[in-house]
């Protein structure tokens, strides 16, 4: 089953960038973003429908007009952690930055959890989109585009090196011949690069994947790069199916100049799917969902989060947009540089930028049980996704979603039928990486 | 209760810088530093014991002559999120370094165990004993005594102020008014000190609790002054009745002098009771403990640790102690200062030194359970603790404990018969800190 599709479970907490209104909804607990127990409950009912992972978002950021997700939230691998102990076999994907922690503690955490969790870590690595983080960390602006990229490629490879520092027969606790370590069995890394000095060795042993598995979001070119170089799974940007299409063919294309096996590599869409019993009662509600996160004030906040938390509450709303091209150009924001390119273009105001930006689009995954199968097997079979990274607003829609869906995808030799693994790799079917230290040794040896 | 004594558990895992020889007893798994399994049994039995804390010590460095401890472990905030979902009552005290951290995160992470444990955390703030840190963080040296010190405290100090980011009723989550936050309720912190510059606001509220614990083990003159502006636990360094009620004595006043109530910092002594039917065969099951894990190599590593991981080995023995009088005075090393002084007076050689500083010492709480009991309240009348950091070297030690001693505490009214709260503050008898903003408001209110 590793070439049928990997499912995630994305929970949202209350409210998110695109889930404005749901705190509204009856269903949902107003404190569920810091309620361990609706993780917890989350991972259980993933796990129960046999998805890969559950994977956990994350900012170092907020102000008062930011999406609701980010406002109130545990740490990833706290929460990760907990959920870890309650669960068997579901993967657990944190979100953490590379720009705003060090790699010793942060690979430390990680291979924590691996172990704590029997094998089923991963890190998703993020650059940290929002500007005003660097306040939190006593720098006045963001490390720019390419610092923070070269450093993310350099943190993963620290992160590798010492996860590698014990081999496995490191511990042979051998009372007879009273020996409890076999030091030649542990190594320092002792690496010197251009963003760290890191000396090692870290002091967490491997578990039984032998590293987490390491995701990525990349939409840049750098950022893709970066995937193709060292990622494992990797969060797409979406869009139309052939768009969908160019960019899986283009991060497996990347990978493989890498000298790296395409099937290494996962792309990951993000889908929110909405199931009815009908098409039609589906793309209804689509519609009322996104009537009830339409908000004009949090859509002005939301571009501004795109130009670096910027306040365009500042300008007039009916004036031509503004000239804010110096924020694009800052820290390489290709998103923002097209929305100034179209709005000058097209001649728009400050308002009509917001609403188009914010514009209702119908979302692929969208219909009755058997038309969001069918739509998942069409993307699928078209090379667009390895795997889907599933949000729902309510327990009902992921309920939906699990006994309409996931039996269809089952019938069709889609989706496992029970788990393979008890690693999140295994559940990916990504090899287990030998340690470095033991590779040299036998090849030495042989 | 909150007058009776306090008792934590501090559990080993596999070996230690006193328990060198533990991992051969066959009832201690040799795993055990990386069974989460393992600390969740060992919480789980403190909370049946109605133990205040469970205390999880922790290095950021190690190298193949480091105590068995601390070479491969769990980290500590990830570790105590697992066992918080599955105790109820129980403190859970983790270590972290405030010269290798970044307040924001380490703030975070504390306040996101705090919500998980349902207001059960408490952060023992060090500031990084052992040299060979700082290479793990791409610095050659340390950062000295002072400056580690200074930052230290204001590290907790932006903690805290990040802590009360949020006032209790930030989330009216008012579904008629549509108000899910009241951004007044919300308060960036805009720090700007000598060692850091943090913005703010946190993305986590506060606990039940208020904030984290904060507990400190001040020896010299720089900590126990760091204990009494800051921490509400404090562990002593021990030594004799007269030694130890001098310490109490001082840091109570030293707290008093910072214009605090000393009844809320709370002294704490290292205990590793030994507990048999008799004090005779619990005196000679200390001596077989102390030949066990007395080895040679280790006692010379374990020097080293105290002058900066500096390798004796590479010394005559039985020549004159070496001179190494710049590695006691670089980082204010008050215990390798004293080392040297006494190896000079009495003209002893580096393995007369290793030997002395190693020799059998009788501790203070061994015996039966009635005589380990009197001890206990002796000291306790004496004024040289309020509470006990227990440690135990294997399970059947920890029983003979509970089973034995614990009752006759409480016998005595000295030890809870039941919970009384369900927080740490609550066990330890701190109050919830106001939020310093709600605090302001009231007061220009009123």
């Amino acid at each position: 089953m590793s070439r049928g599709i990997h499912l995630a479970l994305h929970p949202y907490g209350v409210g998110g960038p695109g889930q404005h209104g749901l705190w509204k909804d009856p269903r949902v607990a107003k404190n569920a973003s810091i309620d361990i127990g609706y993780y917890i409950r989350q991972a259980q009912a993933a796990e129960h429908a046999l998805f890969d992972a559950l994977f956990i978002v994350d900012s170092q950021f907020i102000n008062a007009t930011y999406p609701a997700h980010y406002l109130n939230r545990l740490e990833p691998l706290t929460l990760l952690s907990a959920v870890a102990t309650h669960t068997r076999h579901i993967g657990l994907v944190g979100t953490a930055s590379s720009t705003y922690n060090s790699p010793f503690n942060l690979a430390r955490r990680f291979a924590s959890l691996d172990l704590i969790s029997g094998g089923r870590a991963g890190w998703n690595v993020v650059t940290s989109f929002d500007t005003g983080t660097s306040r939190n960390f006593g720098l006045d602006e963001h490390l720019d585009y390419a610092t923070r990229y070269g450093r993310a490629l350099e943190f993963v490879q620290v992160a590798r090196g010492l996860w590698d520092s014990y081999e496995d027969d490191a511990f042979p606790a051998d009372v007879e011949r009273g020996v409890f370590l076999d030091p030649r069995r542990l190594h320092a890394l002792d690496h010197v690069g251009e963003h760290f000095r890191v000396a090692g060795p870290l002091n967490v042993s491997r578990s039984p994947q032998g590293q987490p598995v390491i995701f990525q979001a990349g939409v840049s070119a750098e950022g893709r790069d970066l995937a193709a170089r060292v990622a494992e799974g990797v969060y797409a940007p979406g869009g139309t199916l052939e768009q969908a299409r160019e960019y899986y063919a283009d991060v497996k294309r990347r990978a493989a100049a890498h000298g790296r096996d395409p099937e290494h590599l996962k792309v990951f869409l993000h889908g929110g799917p909405v199931v009815a019993a009908t098409d039609a009662r589906a793309r209804r509600r689509e519609r009322e969902i996104f009537e009830e996160d339409n908000d004009f004030d949090r859509n002005l906040a939301l571009l501004g989060r795109s130009f670096g938390a910027y306040d365009f509450g500042v300008h007039d709303l009916d004036a031509p947009f503004p000239d804010v091209a110096h924020l694009a150009e800052k820290g390489g924001r290709t998103g923002a540089a097209q929305i100034i390119r179209r709005a000058r273009e097209q001649e728009l105001t400050l308002r009509q930028v917001v609403e188009s930006v914010a514009a209702f689009r119908e979302s692929p995954f969208v219909g009755s049980p058997t038309t969001v199968a069918d739509t998942i097997e069409e993307w699928f079979a078209a090379g667009t996704l390895d795997g889907i990274n599933l949000a729902f607003r309510t327990d009902d829609d992921l309920e939906l979603f699990v006994d309409g869906v996931v039996p269809l995808l089952r019938e069709r030799g889609l989706f496992r039928t029970a788990y393979e693994a008890d690693t999140l790799r295994g559940h990916l079917g990504l090899p287990v990486p030998a340690n470095r230290h033991t590779r040299v040794r036998e090849r030495a040896g042989g």
